[in-house]
């Protein structure tokens, strides 16, 4: 039984690694169109092999140019590599579509390749949820790494980042003093630290300096992740290509550390419900907007709402109370 | 009727001028207390005549500085001022909140100045909500003007930033390229943009660009604000107290615009009616959580989810058919 053959036929192409049927599927994600949810669901049960390498950082960091070497040093071992390029930025700014434009070209002729980028349509929330499922998509097309390359400041690229088997964050001497690049949990959410143009001045102060916070977090991080593993501090220099193997070879040493642990299957189970209270949540939010729009009861309350007329406060227990989502109702 | 005589009382003292009643209930608000509906509902009323001014922008473009500046100026027209300097960043940053108890001490004895620093204490959403209703209660409490300082560069900010009648953009031409700068919707979010550090090598053209922007942006802005009001981009030299007074004289054009227009009207309306909206979603969420957790048919659900033994979007329809709001009850 499908609700849309359509799009089944669609994703059996994609599984048999039709590039153009995934290409369109993604489509479909990014105009959240109705099928999503049966494309999704014939999708899963072929992921969880892809292993998911989060990059991210600040403006400047020098983040695609990494990418693009650490795909090819992932190439070179023979193994097939996706990346979701997330730009949760304004549209008009543009210039990660045009990079990605050129940077896909210079991979068009190797099928072991596939390289897409995503940017905000509508809410910033949609964007992580959209990256989530293409994400999946990329894993049951058989992706052996996918490589989500994000720039990271915010509540939206955290969430990205959280997608993520190993998070690596990427800083140049330039990023500004290491406290103030350290905003908003990047250190927390890091993995493996890297110093990019790293022949720069200035970037040997930033590698002390990140190596001492390193240090001193290392007990709340152990107490948070479960794993014993301190965040390493690298150096590169990306567009020369020096530091790029060291980096992969530190990755492979996370992901091993995350299967002797468990850890890595408990992070995905964590994810797993992440992901469902997520869904749930947006399916609720939908409804409510419904409820609040339908001419009823909850309408006239939020006009009273709007108007100053009733404060948010005392019309909370009234909606809520229509809106309850009660104990199950055995029906 | 009340569930909390003591959040009673200390509103009451809040509203009849007791500072210290204020800065309690604060602290009531920063930690999520059981009484904060109760605190809210009786402050509402006396809400509706503070005009707010969000002032916002990347770190270290003296926004601290141009907010006291501005401050001070306010306080020469004899109207009381209230500022709320939030960081949306990790605790461990820690900057903000001891600069800001600098800056209150040369306030001290002035009882026509409140500031009141706020840092994140866990969910970034959480943030928002609870500045806004810090907002209210700033409000209620009778000052004239309330300034709300925040870092802004994501989402959060931007929620924060909506809070506010009149949003400033404050940049410097250390910001980086004009074009980065204006990220995640930072641009659209502002009413004025204001060139700090206005002395320094880079100025002249940061303003050229920013006032090639907004003319750029006029249509779509008009489209979208509802108000005929081109963004004006001013320079200032906060630390000299050069063109605060014209900064001041700004926002009192675009507020008497905003009157003349009722938009300032719509404005608050949009935004009681998404700040319900947000309370009501903050309490399903609650709900869910409860209902994932409690043993229950949903909790086997989750355990399946998280094991990867079935996906969410199969165990979605299950789900929200439980939790379904249904339509209104007539019990």
């Amino acid at each position: 039984m499908s609700a849309d053959p359509r799009a089944d036929a669609l994703v059996d192409r994609m599984l048999s690694g039709d590039r153009r049927a995934l290409a369109r599927l993604i489509t479909r994600i990014e105009n959240r169109e109705a099928s999503v949810p049966e494309i999704m669901r014939r999708a899963y049960p072929r992921t969880g092999r892809a292993y998911t390498v989060g990059i991210t950082g600040p403006p400047g960091a020098g983040k695609s140019t990494l990418v693009d070497r650490l795909l090819a040093a992932i190439r070179k071992t023979g193994a097939t590599v996706a990346v979701i390029a997330v730009d949760p930025t304004s549209p008009f700014t543009g210039g990660a579509v045009l990079g990605d434009r050129i940077r896909m070209q210079a991979h068009t002729l190797d099928p072991g390749v596939f390289i897409r980028s995503m940017a905000t349509r509508g809410s910033l929330g949609g964007l992580s949820r959209a990256t989530a499922e293409v994400q999946k998509l990329l894993d049951a097309a058989g992706f052996a790494w996918i490589l989500v390359e994000t720039v990271g400041v915010g509540q939206t690229e955290l969430d990205i980042v959280r997608l993520a088997d190993t998070t690596v964050v990427v800083l140049v001497p330039e990023s500004g003093d290491g406290i103030q690049t350290m905003k908003a949990g990047l250190l927390e959410a890091a993995d493996i630290l890297v110093v990019n143009k790293a022949d720069r001045e200035g970037a040997p102060r930033l590698m002390t300096e990140l190596k001492y916070m390193v240090h001193l977090h290392r007990e709340s991080q152990l107490a948070s992740r479960d794993l014993d593993w301190e965040v390493p501090v690298l150096s590169t220099e990306a567009a020369h290509d020096v530091g790029v193997v060291e980096l992969l070879d530190t990755i492979g040493r996370h992901r091993a550390a995350l299967e002797a642990s468990g850890a890595l299957e408990r992070g995905r189970r964590a994810r797993r419900a992440r992901e469902l209270r997520g869904l749930i949540l947006a399916e609720l939010r939908q409804e409510v907007d419904r409820a609040l729009a339908d001419g009823g009861a909850l309408e006239r309350v939020l006009a009273d709402v709007e108007a100053g007329r009733v404060d948010p406060y005392t019309a909370i227990p009234m909606i809520v109370e229509r809106l309850r989502p009660g104990p199950p109702r055995h029906s």
